[in-house]
């Protein structure tokens, strides 16, 4: 597989700088002591875990000193033991300690997620069915932290309220019923935005299929209930294909515990999706250390 | 006590609309249809904690609908029940939808560490020790998040690299010692910026006192040791401001695990610095209800 | 059909914002006479055409006069005769001056697309086949340039890079072939992200199909060629269906000249992309008149 | 003649940044496959005519790639031949491709301005009456399309609102008349600002001379009217300057036709403003080949 | 004479917004307990001086509380008396200290230089030359600071780099001397910008006026030098206009010490530019005072 | 000493990035002929003073020509003659005139800073009182202001709102008296922050010290009052430390003119803090010259 990539564009280079001006505010008051001095550090991982963000650690301290030496040991989406070394620095002590917690901070909510994601990935196992995450991110993170659920091995979702249009019940309700609105948004989309709809009931379902939605978000259905609506939902899929419809349709499993994933993948869903990852998992625990100076 | 205040200036509302624009992206392609239609929505606690952020959200609806009409039923600081209403809103049906996510990520985000907050503060009821947090925040969040150890009864650690000095190991081995360290800093810094030393060992600590420091930041040292170590350094104290120093010395533990905080508080410390709300703590549980349309 | 919408966001406004301050730079010299003195003005069509961009103008002079009152007489999409009058305002004279360049700029420039897209579209109609704009669009104004082709009953094609991937000639060739190409998209992009293969040839076409392309993008075949292709390639739809494929294909028509239109049209395909409304149409002429100042 | 030259600041820059963001988005789903593998592309020119922004180009194909080798072969101003190559590339695939419509965008903008306006320019070879643009510039190309003027052979007109004064119909009427109009503008503009007006009768070209005008814009007069007209407004101003006024007189005309700049060149004037250039012209036609992939 | 008016545009708000963030920073610690009280306050001259800035003051309070009710008591460029009232303010109090200081600041050192620059116009009173600031001023406030010059009385000199050319003796070296150096400039600027020729010796003067210099700036000339060479120099400038040239000639002085002023008025040029006010004026001490709290 | 240091961060290369675009604006019409030639120039001192500021030009020039080769031969703190040559400057002809006025006028008024600064660090010579900036500092330019206090000699007083809390008379009002004050704010604020309390009166300073307070700060006290004052509060924070409370005092005034600042400094107190030196003083005379051109 394509390793997960991450180029630092433009937009994502001014994320970072504004993050080094939160922490440093008017001046690190403690670093003046080390202007002009080259340190070297390491970073070491404390915990088991897969590492994401490796490469905007390096460009955060190199904001700070664009001369300075970095050799990432570690890529991202590759997983980490405790103790184990994964990125070594040398550069201007003050640029070093002056970006160090922007940098770990960063690094280690990312590779949280990663290592999160991983698990759950690794109970669908040989299902066929992909794990995607939801737009439950933290504000500023988005593309990130995205990217760290890929890095888990994590399929996105959409990205924004603008790559697809997705219905949820207050939609249905507000627009005259779920095939009037799919209508109209379907009218005023891009043409290849997905239209998802989002179903709380079997009927709920069958309408959205008939409507013509391209995936239905089953939403707190039971595995039972699953396995016996998906067949009935394909079916409908091919009559809404003979009758000139779209044929393809992907189903989508919300709202399941972690521990029951391998029993929603047995339904013949497609992809379940949950915040899991983003909303309850913890900073994975890494650590700089520094070398005495060398100068 | 004064319930913390969130006054939602120019820069922070700068940040609440970057939010925005993160997921609105070039645009919400589900809401065209309710657009120009006025909805009624509440929100839900689905599970108990403190709650943080109630006057972001409101602001970050305010933004895409200036009209808005928001009513908070909870104060940021105050516990929530499960299946507790906290905010009511009416408004543009296309504002509500559009800003929803974001909203919603950002409180749960930030009611998720004053939940936690509050939990280790109840930890230390009684024994007047104060519990701080760290700068281990999530980029961009850095203000808020001290904001949401606030609301669940801490009290903030430094904001940033610019209000205190901390040295750490690094600091003083570079610079030829605490004593020399000490008046780098000094002689940089701001008179009111306070300097703190973290020490590892006992005599690192007796060294960072007689140097000067405002306050000694004793990692991982056990119960027992600060038991024995905070007298002794309290002398010390005393020995130097009767030299001419300062009499004031605030004695500050950290590498705490969340279980041993009662243990820790009897040790005469004055005060427990710990990431652990921020770093191992799951979003609040909340959800947006909608009413049906009312035009 | 729902009438296309456009909210001012705060991404929106912020460069409103930006466009006012490109025109008055360091302040408007000539307006100085005219602060505080209330005005009277109206915009006219001075040739037939679409308008687009309305509420744009209404939002860039209440930058500058909060306090103004306007009024627009025609909406985002209507037809505009030559001489009607289709917007009045009344607010602060230094304001209305100042403001209106940038306002009758943008909303011309918006309403020649629109304008363009509209004889375009009139071209098709009846046909079944919609016609699709692209990403040649002036950088900055990508929203509002697809949001201009929406007004002239266009319907978008992708807006970015990033909401749906296409495959062109080079990435193709750099990836080791079309199934390669499509497999390696497949694994990094969101799950909803519909995947676009162009094709210049007829092989090029049906690899596209047997790769599993969502979408084939058939660049400069002649009617007659794609007349005999179409079909071909919806039975290999169907066939990669039958083999566990994927079983919707759209396809789509590019480098069509505006007088071909409707001969490309009769081809069977779904819709025809062109940028010809976005890089060969003339601003739509509007002007702004002053009524005689009141105080 | 020097040829015009366009700097890179930090201002310009920055909108490259935004420009890049604004296709690229959250990532270039498609480009994924790329990174790392260096790529050859050149740009070829589909139709005649004249290069402007060329150094553009250049400078967006490296903020995705600092070290891209880039070859202009052809400077802004000079004149382009159908299948002319004009640009060589050497660099990251992923970051030529992602860059790669934006800069198209831009140069195919203004070098259709450039080429319009080179068109204009011939029709007045010889007349010794200089070609000038407006402020009818597309929003956020202020600077960029005043310069696709200058590469084309015409001359600048005010760059904004802040480095020339016109007054207009209804700054006349609202500050009681042309002479305390000028007085007024005078009295708080720089001193270097030139001061215009505009006049739509000959009554009004009068009194502006009289006025102290440096510059009297004629607006929609016929070519016999101003041949009549010019000599007695530059008698006028011989008279002005033996009462102690100013003695030089600029004499513009606008609202000229195209096809009858050389009817109006021969009146006697000194330079006709038109935005034709910027208003009705096509994009030039560019396009960008990819070699074979090297690695 | 129309008063200097300063309208508060977006770009400007802008920067409102950006002081205030200085001050506030991650939060005004000491305003929490005034959150949500309505407080009183008024502003007092501690000394004699000219008025500039009010408005952003107000603006500035504004920003942190919309509802804020403020009544200027004195308009710009009116003389302030000491201990004389100039604005009264009621609105939350927490805003009110929070914007204070900034608030102070800018319209202190505005005020400064309209102070100072009131003083040096009264020196050339009734000799009919005007004073003119120039490009020395504080990074950041060039707007600001110009119209604090206007404020005072005097004349603003080019605003920046963009809308007049000023050569230098630099510029005129490295372009092969004066005529070549105007000539090149003249190609490439907006017809309406004027040509400024810095002159350090007599020789420089003449050369400046037959190579077409719209204005001579004579630097560190005598005053007796000067009476000697503006006669000469108007001469040249009409036997330019005889050959076809330009026939206005503006004679600038600089390098005037404050106490000289008279004198180099007497010498028939036509305004001394100097930066006196911008770079040796003290700030006009003004004060704050709050009313009891109301509530 | 360690000497200031001034690491240019990501958000001092942006303002020095605004500078830059405040003066050259659409574009430097003056320039034009330099383009590509290589210039030699230097900066010289005019006036004896301390410099401040020399980095910040460097980084300016580099901004506009990566490839610029300067040297500066003084640093920042050190004292400069009058005729000095303090910095070395080799790059493009176009990038050294575009940036020249910004450098000066940066550095310039950082210098006039600076060099107050040390005349009034003079006057404290030997009597171990510290002097002091304040929060009065031009909008936009506080860091840096702050850091030409430094340069001086002087220590910075508290960098913003946030960094410190103070309590003025206002405050204590609406608060409810001191010691409520000093609580609440207090409870509020990280615990690193120093609490600083205004006094006009001996009763509020001895208030000050009961209630807690880290310093109080003397305003407008005669040397005499505060020679017998300062004992009395000395005594009064031993007492409080026996009581529980704080030890230490630091004791500050204000309100001091230059002249008396040796009389204050024999009082007792820790430190004078005054705006003096930067409301009141005169930007250093520096000056650029060019050497003839290179090619």
């Amino acid at each position: 597989m394509t390793p997960p990539s991450l180029p630092i564009t433009p937009a994502l280079e001014a994320q970072l700088r504004g993050w080094l001006a939160e922490d440093i505010g008017r001046g690190d008051l403690t670093a003046a002591a080390l202007v002009g001095r080259t340190a070297q550090a390491h970073w070491l991982a404390k915990a088991p875990g897969v590492l994401c963000g490796g490469p905007l650690a390096v460009a955060l301290f190199r904001l700070l000193d664009p001369q300075l030496e970095a050799r990432l040991l570690v890529a991202d989406g590759e997983p980490l033991e405790a103790g184990q070394r994964l990125l070594e620095l040398s550069g201007d002590g003050a640029a070093l300690v002056a970006a160090e917690r922007t940098a770990l901070n960063l690094v280690m909510r990312l590779s949280g997620i990663a290592t999160a994601t991983a698990a759950l990935v690794a109970s669908l196992e040989g299902s066929g069915v992909r794990l995607a995450d939801t737009r439950k991110t933290t504000p500023g993170l988005r593309v990130l932290e995205k990217y760290a659920a890929r890095c888990g091995g994590g399929v996105n979702h959409r990205l924004g309220l603008d790559d697809a249009a997705m219905l949820k019940e207050n939609h249905l309700a507000w627009s005259g019923g779920v095939a009037a609105a799919v209508a109209a948004v379907r009218a005023g989309a891009p043409w290849p935005a997905r239209l998802i709809v989002e179903a709380e009931s079997e009927a709920e379902a069958v309408a959205a299929v008939r409507a013509g939605a391209d995936a239905v978000l089953l939403d707190e259905f039971s595995p039972e209930a699953l396995t016996a609506l998906v067949p009935r939902l394909r079916v409908l899929a091919r009559e809404r294909a003979a009758g000139g419809g779209a044929a393809d349709l992907m189903l989508e499993a919300s709202g399941v515990a972690p521990d029951q994933l391998a029993a929603y993948a047995a339904s013949g869903i497609d992809l379940i999706s949950t915040s899991a990852a983003h909303t309850r998992s913890a900073w994975l625990d890494l650590s700089m250390r520094f070398a005495p100076l060398l100068a």
